[in-house]
């Protein structure tokens, strides 16, 4: 039978019991679709930091360097909120995880279901049919790695610095990702960048145009940023896939998915390249939403962003397309029976309100 | 009598048609409290590049250095749109006026009248009493203006880089705008960063948190740029007083824009530093809206946007606060009284459905 490795680095705050539950889910699909994984389980974050001083051990890596792909929860928590940014969770597990592993490419579904828009901040009449848009973020490279970076004395005052740089090579493989993406979706693709302000936004749309010649059945639209987040908030039923550079994806993407109405739902896939002679991608796969610390332990937060997550681990690195599908379309069904975990439920009287387990033994 | 000299830029789209009306309420609060102005009226944008081909005439900067404040309208349209970048009407004007006038503070207000929720995106029980907060985005630093700022062939491809960089000093002037600002609303600061990631940001966080030592009954806190887009969707009523660099505020103030439901009922002040020996600013005041070419000409047009930069201006640049006051009550009494224009109606039958001209008049 398949064999697949995958590393598993629940993290912090809800991230443990998350992920215990969708584990479950895998271990259920690889009995019912004939295959097995190999789990190595690692440390990140704050847990790792408790335990051995550093967000991101040796350790750690060499287990995500022996697999197919990371199952991440999530990290972070008010305990290690005070120390120096660069070894915080987030900041010291993230970033050095993308870089190491070459994550450029950030997929975050951003859907809210047509039965769920009551969560949504959005009036219901805005959204009566729900969204599903797709956020194609770039993830290695922009003003979060650029150099020069730092701070210097300059005529006698304290002057601090960023570098917001692309290469073309970095804009067009991104580029390929979302086209291909928005081809398999409703074929509409809204590049956003700053281009009346920004060089490297005026290579980014450059590219954006040139590639588009490769994909003539994808329309191609431009939005500058301040105006897709103004659209986002008003139209998040206009837009199918979404893509762009990688500060205004950490917004964007993050605004989308409060817009979406439940965090708790949305998994997330950060792709490194294609795997040598396949199809398949190296990624990391976590919940859009983070450790929620306020709720951790209480087995009542909603695991299906860990589940889905799961699923696209199954999709895109390990190559269990119907096993991915499975978890899909279970989820779809737990929420179509009306089973609820506190974010999305509103008390109505159909509705069965359920944790962390409980919700999970209703997608098993 | 007291006499004041403004510069009177009506622009593109809607603009002169808005501006008409605001002039009539200047007209109005002129004679009322006692003084005049000297309107100096230029060409910019759209309508200075089809006179002369530049989007910024240097008639147009004289007649603003000799005034004591500039009222703008709006600029931009399908008409330019294919013009590069740097010449366009947008970008061709207003980042050379900021540049120029060393506009460095740009207040923004966005408010949700509590009559006037319906409007927002944002689901009424969210924010059952309206909101009002005042965005303080940093004008004239940041990535818009750092240097080196191009592309250059590095091995043998097209690289593009920005910089975003800011000196303490430019930090600190801005921040000590907003917490003024604070101190002469409900005292609440929250400061947009990315200081997990960015160089820029974790000075600007430092420099914050040192400036606050001067306002100690303002409660200063700090959150994330993409955390900040995510609460601005859901709890807009959370805010007081939002301060942050260029690039976010331009982000953010937007985004803040569309949630309060009418882009037309937005002024904006973009202040430089005060006047030698007084506490008037020299300033740019505009609607936050753009030039709304689809509706433009037809007499539909909000022009409270531009009616309430007439009373920033007065209030700001002018030293005429009574008059500004006066129009801030007359507009509230309109709105009140049920004038509605298109972009804010309901249809609702209480409501008087108007034109430009007739709120201008309700507002008279
Ligand atoms: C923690 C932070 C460095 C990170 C980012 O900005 O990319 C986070 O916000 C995210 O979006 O994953
Ligand atoms: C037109 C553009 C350069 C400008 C900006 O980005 O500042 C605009 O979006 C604004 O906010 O006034």
């Amino acid at each position: 039978s398949r064999t697949h490795r995958i590393a598993v680095l629940a993290g912090d705050g809800i991230g443990p019991e998350v992920m215990t539950e969708s584990l479950r889910v895998l271990d259920a699909v690889e009995s019912k679709f004939g295959f097995t994984t190999e789990r190595s389980e690692a440390l990140v974050g704050g847990a790792a930091i408790d335990d051995g001083g550093h967000p991101l051990p040796d350790a750690t890596i060499s287990a995500c360097e022996a697999s197919d792909g990371i199952l991440f929860g999530s990290v972070g928590g008010p305990k290690w909120e005070n120390l120096p940014p660069d070894t915080q969770p987030e900041r010291g597990a993230l970033l050095p995880l993308r870089k190491h592993f070459g994550l450029f490419a950030n997929l975050r579904p951003g859907v809210c279901l047509p039965s769920l828009t009551h969560a949504s901040p959005v009036k219901n009449e805005l959204i009566p049919n729900g969204f599903d848009v797709l956020c194609v973020r770039e993830l290695t490279g922009g003003v979060y790695f650029g150099s020069p970076k730092g701070r210097e004395e300059r005529d006698g005052e304290t002057v601090a610095f960023d570098t917001m740089i692309y290469k073309r090579s970095e804009i067009e493989r991104i580029l390929h990702v979302a086209f291909t993406a928005a081809m398999g979706r409703g074929k509409r693709l809204v590049s956003v960048d700053k281009a009346n302000v920004l060089a490297s936004s005026v290579l980014w749309r450059e590219v954006a145009t040139e590639v588009a010649k490769d994909y003539p059945e994808v329309e191609l639209e431009h939005l500058y940023v301040d105006n897709a987040a103004m659209q986002l908030c008003r139209r998040p039923d206009s837009f199918d896939v979404l893509v762009t550079e990688n500060l205004f994806g950490d917004i964007l993407s993050d605004e989308m998915a409060m817009i979406s109405g439940s965090l708790g739902m949305l998994p997330s896939a950060s792709l490194g390249s294609k795997k040598e002679g396949s199809d398949l991608y190296f990624g990391m796969y976590e919940p859009s939403g983070g450790s929620a610390p306020d709720i951790a332990g209480q087995g009542i937060a909603n695991p299906i962003a860990q589940i889905l997550s799961v699923a696209m681990l199954l999709r895109f690195s390990l190559g269990e397309a119907d096993a991915a599908q499975a978890i899909e379309d279970a989820v779809a069904k737990a929420i179509d029976d009306g089973y609820r975990t506190g974010d999305i439920a509103t008390g109505a009287a159909s509705e069965k309100k359920v944790g962390t387990k409980e919700m999970a033994d209703a997608i098993l």
